[in-house]
């Protein structure tokens, strides 16, 4: 995001799960996520009328949820594909994909 | 929000149905959230673990539907409070407030 | 619901506040629910598909949720709404309104 | 599932999805659900406080949404992972898995 962190030898591990065209139209999404979730401030701020701002606050949530299943879509045809396939920890993804979708759904 | 948004002379309706106490809170909560959302841009970015962005994805839209029922509250305290004591436009705040819950559950 | 419970000198509080048209929605609609509870029981059963099953009851939720929405809407219109015309608990019913938005979305 | 079943002149779709424990556990769950249903009847024919009525309600959808997940894993356990192992309509059932998680998000 910043001059230092992209420049410093990353140590993460790049799953590589995200599907370069996911990856664009996912960072576009969370880039008017994050301009939506500033004119919250600013309407906040100017005092706008309350249910117009709960009405963009429920947008935000929507488009952070369908980011969400963007994300998982590409999770279960890469990672949990790939696991199936090499019979490989197939049990742990599927358990950490259905964890997810809980925590999703709040169950 | 920036120097000449403060300075203009604002034409906009300031409602001033947020708490002032509640108003530093939310948008306190509002900066985390933002801070949130380019941390999950980072993460994609780096290619984080799916679940792992999910998981926070989960969690900003958790914070921000806490927002929500804090903005919700406030209005309701205010808003349709003084709508129903004055006499004046009740239904119509009440309907309002309603519309805006059924955006929240997506009914 | 049934003869002997219509019979009984009923010492429930009767609270009043569904207005009866909308209480015979809402029963129309729960039992509409329930018939829907008992189709996916027979689904399991019957071993449907497993993606039609949860299409159901994704369904079931949200015709709960409108369920849900009917009544808040009545509650404030009566309950709330008395409460602060009348001055009496106006904060405490403003206070289990949220807190019943609240459990909702489970913020 | 069992050998009756298989050999009954079934028209129905016998997709063997569900775990037999997890087939037991469901219809337990749904049983449940479907007496909380009664019960929010019994509620509402009452006229009980509202707010505990929506408690009820809350609390069924999320037993509800308990109950879906339990289907999605076994779901993902049995037919998504099938389908990957013998390669076979994969990025079908990826697709219907996903548009089902959707639909519970009403995304």
């Amino acid at each position: 995001m910043d001059a230092t962190q992209q420049n410093e030898p990353t140590t993460k591990t790049a799953h590589g799960y995200i599907k370069a065209k996911d990856k664009e139209q996912v960072q576009n999404r969370l880039r008017r996520i994050e301009g939506q979730v500033r004119g919250v401030q600013r309407m906040v701020d100017e005092e706008a009328y309350c249910i117009d701002v709960l009405t963009q606050i429920a947008s935000v949530v929507s488009a952070l949820e369908k980011v969400g299943t963007i994300l998982l879509k590409d999770h279960v045809e890469h990672c949990v594909r790939e696991s199936i396939e090499k019979n490989e920890d197939a049990d742990v993804k599927i358990e950490e994909l259905t964890a997810a979708v809980e925590r999703f759904l709040k169950v």
